[in-house]
This record gives C-alpha cells, structure tokens and sequence, in this order.
C-alpha cells in the first residue's frame, strides 16, 4: 500500500480533478462482480484504492499517469466495472482512474468509430443505429459496460457468433494509450500492434481512444425456442449457427434446470424443457421456423426489435447474466468458463456431471468455425473439488478460462504473452499499471 | 421434336407477344457457354429452339403455358443464357421462354427484395446499394446474369464466403411459379419449399417471381496479392476465410501458371507467382495487410470500390470466368467443379498432376465452415482421360459436380430428388418442361 503522504502528495497535486475520496463511493468504484466466485470473494472483498480520479479528457489523463509515477502511486483503470474476477480491483490500493466520463464519440461513420474508453455500449449504438451500424459485439452487460472496459476485460458477446472474439484480428483497428513514464507519452497502435494492450487489464497503458469496427445493424428479433431434450438444443444451436443463411446475433442454449432461474421469463419456459434463447435478424425469421421444426423445437417466444426494445431484452439472460439470475435464486451457484469446442464433448460433460454441473452454451466464431463455448453453473462444496472439475474438463480436452483468479495468465492462456509483458516493460518500467494481476511481470522481478 | 403443325399453331395463337423466329437470334437464345466442356460442345452445338417467347408479365407467361400444353410443345426457360452446361439448352426443340422483359423489381426494401425473373443482377445491386444492401451472392457473370437464371442455374459465387450457395436454407426466401397443367396454375412457394424449384433447371416450373435476402453493402475493395509459393497462397486464402474480423466477398487463389492468361491485369501479376484475387471490406484493409504480412505476401494491387468500378472488376477473373480467360488464349483447356474441402487434399492434387491439372481455388462457406472449393482448368485430351482424373479426384475424397454433363442430377448431387422429382409430377404432367434433363423424369417414364 502506498504511503498516507505519498497519498496527500496526490490529492494536493490533483485537487483541480474529479477526485473522490468517500470511502462507500470508493468501495463501490475499487470493485466488480468478482463475488460470483467463491474462490474470488474473500481475496478480494477487502481491496481497495485509496481515492478514485475520474479524468474526463487525455490531458487529464496525463497529468494522473505523472503525479502517479512521481509519488510511485498504484493506478488501475476501470470502466463500469462489470468484470467478473477482479480485473479493475486496485489489489495494492493507490489510484483508481475511472473512465465513465471519458465518453465522446470522436468520429461515427459508416464501418468505423473512434471514441473515448468510457462510451457506453448500448447508448453508442443506439447512435450508431441512425446510420446502420453496430459494434461488432458486446458482452451481457451493454447496458452499463463501457467499450475501454470491455477491450481492457471482456472478450466477446452478442455478435461473436459472427465476428469471433474481440481477439480476432481486425476487431480493434486501432488505440491510443498514456504510458506511466516519468514523462508520459502518447503511444498510438494500429492492426495487429493493439494485441499488446487488448485484454490486458490495463497493466500496460491507459487507454485514452479507440478505433472499433462496427458491424451493419439488422433488426434483431428475440426468440425462445423449447426443446424437450437437452442434446437436441444444442445441436439446434449449432445446426443455426452453421446456417449462413440465416443472420444471427446470439446462440445461447440452457440445459433444464437452468430456466426455471430465469423469473422474469417463466411464462415462456415449460417445466423440463431445454432452452434456446436467440437473437436472429427479422428478415429471417421464416428461415429460422423451418430450422426449428427441423429439430422439432417450439417457439414460445418471439419479440420483433420494436417490441423487445421496450422491455428486458434477452441477452440479459445469456452469457454471464445467466450466472447472475442462478445466483439470485441460490447464492451457492457458481460458473465455468468453457470452449468444449464439439458437440460430443458437450454431451459428455452433461451426462458426467448430471446432478453438479448444469449446462450453459454460448456459440460462437473461433477460427472460422462455430464452435460451442460455455459457462456451465455449478453448486460450490470446496475449492478442491472446483479443481477437481476444472482438471476434469481440461483432460477431457474442454478448455477453462478460470473465472477464480484474478491472474491475467491464469485466467485464459495459462501463459505469458511475451508481447504483452515487453509493451509492460516500455510503458510501465515502475510497475504501476494495476499490479499483481500480470504474473509474467510479478515472477521477472 | 415437335410437328411443324404444332408450332404454327402456337405461333398463330399467340402472335401478339414478342415472339422470335429469326434463325441467328434463335441460335443465339438456345445456347449458353456449354462450349466450355469437349464433352458438351458435340452434344449441344445444334440443340435449336423453334422459337423464342419474350413475355413480359406473369399473364403472359400463363398464356405461354396454357398454349405449349395445348399443342404438346416443350418449353424451356432461359436468363441471359450464362450458364455453363446447356441448363438452358433446349434438348427438344419447341419454345425458349426468355425472361429478360420480366425485369420489374418490385419491392426493394432493408434486407429483402421482390423481383421478377428477368432483373439482372449488377443492375440490381446498383439501385440496393442506395438503401445499403445488396444480393447475397453473384456468379462472376454478375454484369449480365439475371436472378432468375441464377437460381435456376446457379449455385454460388462472390458472397458465398459469407452466406454458402443458394441452396443454403434461407437464401431464397420465396418463389412464384407457373404450372404447365391444361389450365396453368400459380404456386407461391415460401420458406423451405423453395428447394423444389431451387437449381432445378426450369424442369419443374417458370418461375415468375423472386423473394431475395439481402446482403447490407460493404465498400469492396479489390485487391491482388502475390506469392511465392502455391500453397502459401492457398494458405492464405484459408486463413483470410476464417478471419472472422476481416470482412471479404471473394477469395479466389490461382497457381501459376494460371495468372498468364489474365492479360488485363499482366502488370500486376509477376512471373511465377501464385496469386489471390480478392474483394474485402475497405474498412478492413489494414488488418489485411497484416494478414498478407503474415503469410509473405505481396499486395500488387488495391483499389477503393470507386476506383475499382471505373474498370473490369477482378470478380471477372474469377469463378468460371477463370475458364473463360484460360480459353481465349488456349481453347484446349477445359475445366472441372471441385469441392476439396481441405487444403491437405487440395496440396495432394496439386502435386499428383504437375503438368495437367492447374488448381484455382474458390473459398465459401459450406455448413458453417469455410472450404475449398475449385474450378481447376486442364487440357483436354480425351473423355477418357477426362472421367480418369474425375474419378482419381473423388476416389480421393473430392467431390466433382461434373460440368461435362446436361443432366441435372448428374452434374451435383448424383441422386435423384425425389422433392424435385415430385414437384414436376404435380406442375409439369406432361414433362414438357425442359426435357432431358431432369433423369429422375426421364427413368421413371
């Protein structure tokens, strides 16, 4: 923890700034939803940053990335803080720089858009709509998740059925970030050179604008589709997502019990059935109802655009809101995050686990291929028996992104992007950027 | 064929439409560029019409039918003739019915389009792109071909990177056709019905009417890129398919020698390099770059969608207008449909026939996934030789749609429909529809 002087240097230093120092408003802004992990939650429940500054240009930035380096004063970046295992959690107290009001929208144009980290999702594409045009994808939190939180935390949503990760090359186009030098510079990355900084955490460079591509906007209908039979959901989801002929935004597939955990929904969601919930374009919607019958589902919910606009829209029960609602109604519930990559693989896991493991998909594009990922919940006994599980799937040849550790390589990879590390080196030589989350740079010293 | 008496009558009785009996326009409107094939040429060089129909509304078409069942004349349906082996070829002589006059489009909306038979499609796409959509797919007789033939005929083409061929579930959404019964019927197929018309060939009914999906349009941008080495390009070309962050409608690769017939484009393309054509997202440029770094190659052309649509697009040296470059300059070489599937198998051929068999790739969507596919050209020597590479290549595991053949089942699927073969029974009682080419029909008779 820094020192309560090197703290008052700060303040003084930065009064002229939006700077907060109430402890409940610090508490809020120094954490995430890391409590959806019960390995996660006793780590990091106590953390927190000693004030938050909420920049709302560059130049401000700068002037925060130099007071830190001078006093040798922790920073982490956060966005809206809807990250699920601690990615903007200040583990060594100091600064945390909040990006919201970091949101102008620098230029919109047809394909393209630069903006400030802290644009939110849904309100930068209900403007980008009046033109045709979307981000390419967004996680379940859009509503509230800011687009730098998203680059610096997430990795893909709604739309990576048709544009693969965020990690896929051409989904950043471009940065700019504020080094935390004893100067602090200005350093611009284009195409690939972005992976240096994307879904880092933010431990090397503040990120100050970004260049998104967008995706054009279809009217997207919500449709729930039931299946007596859990497989035969799951092959109706990659059956759509192989259908390119009928343009889809999300694929997400529940095994029963998972629905009854979706309240709002239940009027739509028999008893024993598996679910699909979709987003797929108005225009082919006929397509979709000869899919359905194909794999004898039932649709016993469809919403046009218009009508889904004005309520809960269905992506709030898919990908990591899924967990949300089961937590809601058992708080013992936890999650995995999973590529089973086959289908086999997915009918295997269900029938090992029949009574510990309940089955959440998510497809989407992973090299060309549609490919079922998911986040399967859980009911916690022990950290040794999530281990248990976790190496259970990965003998399997399941891939786990641990969602209980806050490591950055330990998370997905499992090792050290030797490119993310070097840009660390350049652009953090103190090792300020939201310490302890990078191993690579942790073990080099 | 049909007694002179016959044909008179029908001449008398419908003397009022735009009717053709002029011998060199006859000979014209009876062929299609089955000449591409040694095998076809002897078989359909003399295949003549006795005479040409030009209808120009849906009443015309049913007078049309009502008349042709009366008098027992067979009536085959042609588009602006650009097929490749006689789809539209009248084998029994009697009427051609040419649709080109049917070229109403009727509804042009976001994403869906009505039309009637005879739209061509460039012409199509000029007025959608004002509303920021476009065709799906196109053959590379885009300037030329209408949607009618296409779906009548064709299969694929630039767009099919993204959305599969026609015959994938949703890209045709709804058809009109008329019924050759003694009192011609209208059936509106929608949805999955579709199928039983779709690549039919006109042998189960003249369709009149089109429900198109609509793809939003990208800016292309056209580009050519060089390699050392074929399968390096090939490589890429599958990497650039699976590159779901990089936005492309066409990924066309040649081996050398295959570039020294494309005489327009000699100053891009260098001496014994491998090339790929291609048309990709002006947005996504820079991400193709990295791409093309990546795999060692060299851009040697790029043009903005603008500059581009001042000349010849590259689409015109690609699919089947390949062939039709190689063949101005050697009318020897012929050509082959080929599915490879993978790259490995791809690599096989082209070592297995170094001197004989020049591989030109063109990569689509094919149940989700992104394969090879290609029109490979050869010299032809002998049919013999000719069914010995065919077979070599599916003993292999390459699937051949044989263009050397007019019959409808034996060029792609090798089985009978019995969807299709149903659908003529109950539209067509009298199998005056395009005769000969449907064997399902003709076995069963």
């Amino acid at each position: 923890m820094p020192p309560a002087t090197a703290i008052n240097n700060l303040i003084n230093e930065l009064s002229h700034l939006e700077l907060i120092t109430d402890p409940v408003q610090i508490a809020k802004l120094s954490l995430d939803y890391y409590y959806f992990s019960p390995i996660l939650e006793p780590k990091l429940k106590e953390k927190r940053a000693d004030l938050v500054l909420r920049p709302q240009t560059e130049a401000e930035v700068i002037q925060i990335a130099k007071a830190c380096v001078k006093y040798k004063i922790p920073l982490t970046v956060r966005g809206a803080g809807t990250g699920n295992y601690g990615q903007c959690v200040p583990l060594a107290g100091g600064v945390v720089l909040d990006t919201t009001k970091m949101n102008r929208i620098i230029n919109l144009a047809k394909g393209i858009a630069t903006v400030e980290p802290g644009v939110k999702m849904a309100a930068f594409d209900k403007k980008a709509a009046k033109i045709g045009w979307e981000l390419r994808m967004a996680p379940s939190t859009y509503r509230t998740a800011t687009i730098g939180g998203f680059i610096g935390g997430g990795s893909g949503g709604m739309g990576s059925i048709n544009y693969g990760v965020l990690r896929e090359r051409g989904n950043v186009q471009g940065l700019r970030i504020v080094t935390l030098e004893d100067e602090p510079q200005i350093i611009e990355l284009r195409g690939d050179e972005v992976q240096q900084v994307n879904h880092a955490y933010g431990t090397n460079g503040i990120i100050t604008e970004l260049e998104m591509p967008l995706a054009p906007s279809y009217p997207w209908a919500e449709i729930i589709v039931t299946f007596d039979d859990f497989m035969q959901a799951a092959n109706f989801g990659q059956a759509l997502g192989n259908s390119d002929g009928i343009i889809k935004k999300l694929i997400s597939i529940h095994a029963w019990p998972i629905p009854t955990y979706f309240i709002p929904l239940k009027d739509y969601l028999p008893v024993n059935k598996s679910v699909a919930l979709l987003m797929v374009s108005e225009y082919d919607l006929e397509a979709l109802s000869d899919l359905v019958k194909e794999y004898s589902g039932d649709i016993t919910y469809r919403k046009t655009q218009k009508e889904a606009s004005k309520g809960t829209s269905l992506l709030e029960f898919t990908w990591n809101h899924t967990t949300l609602h089961a937590r809601s109604t058992d708080p013992r519930l936890t999650y995995l995050q999973t590529l089973y990559l086959t289908l086999e693989r997915v009918e295997h896991f269900y029938n090992h686990f029949p009574n510990e493991v309940m089955i959440h998909l998510e497809f989407f594009k992973f090299a060309g291929k549609v490919i079922p990922g998911g986040l399967p919940l859980l009911s916690f006994t022990s950290e040794a028996r999530l281990d248990e599980i976790i190496d259970y799937h990965e003998q399997q040849g399941a891939s786990i992104s641990n969602p209980h550790t806050y490591i950055l390589e330990d998370g997905g990879s499992k090792v050290i992007d030797p490119l993310q590390l070097a840009f660390k080196e350049r652009v953090d030589p103190y090792g300020l950027l939201n310490p302890q989350k990078m191993r690579g740079w942790d073990e080099k010293t």
